[in-house]
């Protein structure tokens, strides 16, 4: 059987390998317009910001050693300008030598991958604005930088963080400049309030709520004009607003594209051609939790997608695919942030009603050294169901965020969280997991043994009910900031104080994390004053508030 | 309702928070026989070795706090003496006071702990043998090791391995005597194997297969009598070879014991009296993947029966405990080693046929600085039951086996491990984590794409079979060891030496870590030459062998 690998890195790389494997008679042969295959498109950053230090540690291997290994034929600098699926060829150009030829195909793997996207801006192609992409990109950017100042990336998503973080690692004064109300699309507002105070922490500037209206080269310098009415100045700019599918070649040649712009494939990744398969950034998607169509341009997926294919190829459709749930992490300056599922403007988009959690716990035991916080939220169904979850902190947030990415594939539900049998040394975690917690308190909450509102709700509700906020923090925390109006009543003296309390009125509740708030209610509640604790405490009210 | 409580750490302390948060009318009352309820029993080998710094912090909880926040009656030095169940009363000694008094109750909740084993042995009271279960042994501990030298620690269990590392981290000589041939009963003997070579470089002594079969003061020093003839002296000695549960106040109750020795309790840890609960190490559990009555003294079962128990008490018996899995992890000087579920030992034992995997992976994306390795081994059945895991590396250990935990939980296969979207960045994970490599090649290997044999079985397969030994990593690897007989053949030249191999002959494959030796085996297979492949590869067999 001859094979053709369009894309040789992520997706395309993994099918090669795993098709090698099954089988040493197929031809198997990839077109990699670029220069390399196989490198590390997620170590880019790090090389710019010189945390990892040897540029060819990014490249995993080269043509070469994918000859030697795996027995394959890697062409790089070969992009594919044609598919003919009726012939089953593909016309191919070399694009050192300028010549053109045709291969055939039995089976062809589209992995072509995303391009970031470059909206019609005037101005946008100055040669002072850079995309990153490849391993040629990371070169021109550590290029073009090198001597320079006053850096403005254009977009507050993982890429543009990445990038902006190692840049200012490096020593460059650089503006993020996003045009949502937020950075990091797959957290919800408060997570990324929380990012962004981090950032300015780190000498960072990030604006929000900012779009740039036109790019205009003075002297040595670029400026900015943005949607304010204001401009900004700087000596470059890196673009990084998102990235779209390339999805050219499967549309010129035919095949289905979805609503999303994405390469439609069916379970078994393959495209309305049945001898097409594709994978990875440039196909859509369903989303693991509802089966919306989607684009996530990530690695798992286009790795687990390219390891699908081989087999399907090989060995007949057998594999499917079963949606992507968007599992993603990031690490910006001393805090970890990551997300699976889908989160609150995801299901409000979806229309799904959900309830919403936020506990903060200690990575580990609080007694053991070293121990950090984690903001970790999660979103459920009314019948248990985990929609998704989000975590911030700076120890152990990878771990909470897989373990829900894994009970989510389980089909647990917030009830079977709480049951989730952990390692637990104090070195490691305390006796509960900050998911189990999530279970519990979730459960607390399908049960109306806690009542909460969230942030975003407290100013409401004071207000439209009358209600009077107690602060059951003790006096010196109580001191050292508090939510305005706030009346101080320690926790541990709310049993003596019955008699403040109306059993007409309606009383919010918060302490730091939540903890002692949720005893508060309990307390209130089983002498029949009503109460509403303030999802996250304090602690989360404080970022959003300042 | 009045409920009382004896044991007030762990599952008790749980429960009685739990129970005041239900309700705040029920009457609650702890009695501890000890100075201190609700202390962090996993932290005391850490204040022994300086790590927690101050003891303060292992006393979670005083009587008096516990009074304040939860309105509890807290009776430390109150030891209950007898359970008169028809009367449904106790009764109590003061320890202080020496008086006797009864207590009547609703509901009694057991949650006693279990004891340090000390069989009798010659000697075995010498005031020179300490155990450690509270914070008073810590504390004697502490005292006596003071100016010491020389201590024996008989026990290589997780209590005598922590407490071993800490005297070590001090700068005390330490010898660890362990019965069996393996330390750390919860992994297998590879990874005791390699944990016993952690040790020997951390001049931390272990010595398995031995036995003591007397101890004798001589002077200011202790002699062990060992069961190979020879003796050792030391300064102290610490006894950690095992706990037994508190049963006797139980027995003499009238209540159940199960097999082990353990109260029992149904699935609502109701014992065989309906007003008497039981939880935490004194409790016979079911073990969760075959049901099997097993003692598990952890602490995250004996949380979780506690807030199991709290809500049945207090509206009825609705949650029940699903058993117990026994998730455990210990920090062992660089090491981190965990292990969940059954293991090899453990499946022998109960006749439960099962296939085992072994991967060696890196924490996170080697291209990244930092990255460790992680020896990851999964045991699991021909229909692609996971019946546990156990990992071995520096970083990233607890997360692996966290997610498989979760995994089981589910009821997740080998084949759904592979389908685990991870949460992937460069510093926290490959685009692949070393959890879907399991699932990956334990399809491999029901699908006899990939044929193994173990460390165990090499010897006799060689002669058997009549089998040739390769060694598939270059020419430099082998140099600088290799396993004896083994040929080296670079898995990048045997495509060119297909000659070499003989269609009637069977061939042992082996590489580091068993990547490469997959692919040398796959290549050969392809081409109908039969071969095995290492599990674990020569990273795995060095230790054993050496």
């Amino acid at each position: 059987m001859k094979i053709l690998i369009i894309g040789g890195v992520a997706g395309g790389a993994t099918a090669a390998a795993r098709l090698r494997r099954l089988s040493e008679e197929n031809e198997i042969i990839i077109f990699e317009k670029g220069e390399q295959v196989s490198f590390a498109n997620c170590g880019l950053p790090y090389h710019i910001g010189g945390v990892i230090e040897e540029r060819s540690k990014l490249l995993l291997h080269t043509p070469t050693s994918l000859k030697t290994r795996f027995n394959l034929d890697v062409r790089v600098f070969n992009e594919v300008l044609k598919i003919n699926k009726e012939a089953k060829t593909v016309e191919v150009s070399n694009l050192i030598t300028k010549e053109t030829y045709t291969e055939s195909y039995d089976k062809l793997l589209l992995s072509p991958g995303a391009e970031p996207f470059r909206p019609n801006i005037p101005g946008i192609n100055s040669n002072k604005i850079m995309t990153l992409r490849n391993v040629a990109d990371m070169d021109r950017i550590i290029a073009k930088t090198k001597d320079l100042k006053n850096i403005a990336v254009v977009g507050g998503g993982f890429i543009g963080l990445e990038v902006a973080e190692n840049l200012v690692e490096k020593g460059l004064n650089v503006t993020v400049i996003e045009l949502g109300n937020q950075v990091m699309a797959p957290v919800d507002y408060e997570f990324a309030k929380m990012v962004q105070h981090h950032a300015a922490a780190k000498n960072l500037n990030i604006l929000v709520n900012t779009g740039v209206e036109a790019f205009e080269e003075k002297g040595n310098e670029i400026e900015l004009k943005l949607n304010n009415g204001t401009t900004i100045l700087a000596d470059a700019v890196v673009f990084a607003i998102g990235v779209k599918p390339e999805n050219a070649l499967a549309k010129s040649a035919g095949l289905d594209l979805g609503v999303t712009g994405g390469i439609t494939v069916d379970d078994f990744m393959q495209t309305s051609d049945s001898n097409i398969y594709a994978v990875g950034d440039a196909v859509e998607v369903s989303h693991y939790i509802n089966q919306a169509k989607v684009l996530i341009p990530l690695a798992w997926p286009a790795n687990r997608q390219g390891r699908i294919v081989a087999d399907n190829i090989t060995r007949g459709n057998k594999i499917s695919y079963k949606g992507t749930l968007g599992t993603s992490i990031i690490k910006f300056f001393d805090l970890t942030v990551a997300a699976t599922g889908l989160n609150e403007k995801l299901l409000k988009r979806y229309n799904i009603p959900y309830r919403t959690v936020t506990v903060t716990r200690g990575n580990h035991a609080s007694y053991y050294p070293g121990a950090t916080n984690i903001v970790l939220k999660m979103n459920f169904g009314e019948d248990g169901t985990i929609y998704g979850a989000q975590a911030l902190g700076q120890e152990g947030v990878d771990k909470r965020i897989d373990v829900i990415a894994t009970a989510i594939k389980g089909n647990l539900t917030i009830y079977d969280l709480q049951e989730i049998e952990i390692a637990y040394a104090p070195p490691y975690n305390s006796a509960k997991d900050p998911v189990n917690i999530l279970g519990y308190v979730a459960e607390n909450m399908l049960n109306d043994d806690v009542r909460f509102i969230n942030y975003d709700q407290l100013d409401d509700y004071l207000l439209n009910e009358n209600a009077v906020l107690i602060d059951v923090r003790s006096k010196t925390e109580f001191e050292n900031g508090a939510i305005p109006n706030a009346i101080n009543m320690d926790v541990d003296t709310l049993r003596d104080n019955l008699d403040f309390f109306d059993k007409n009125k309606k009383y919010v509740i918060y302490c730091q994390i939540g903890l002692r708030g949720y005893l508060a209610q309990r307390i209130l509640r089983n002498h029949n004053i009503y109460s509403v604790n303030l999802n996250g405490g304090y602690g989360l009210w404080k970022p959003l508030n300042s």
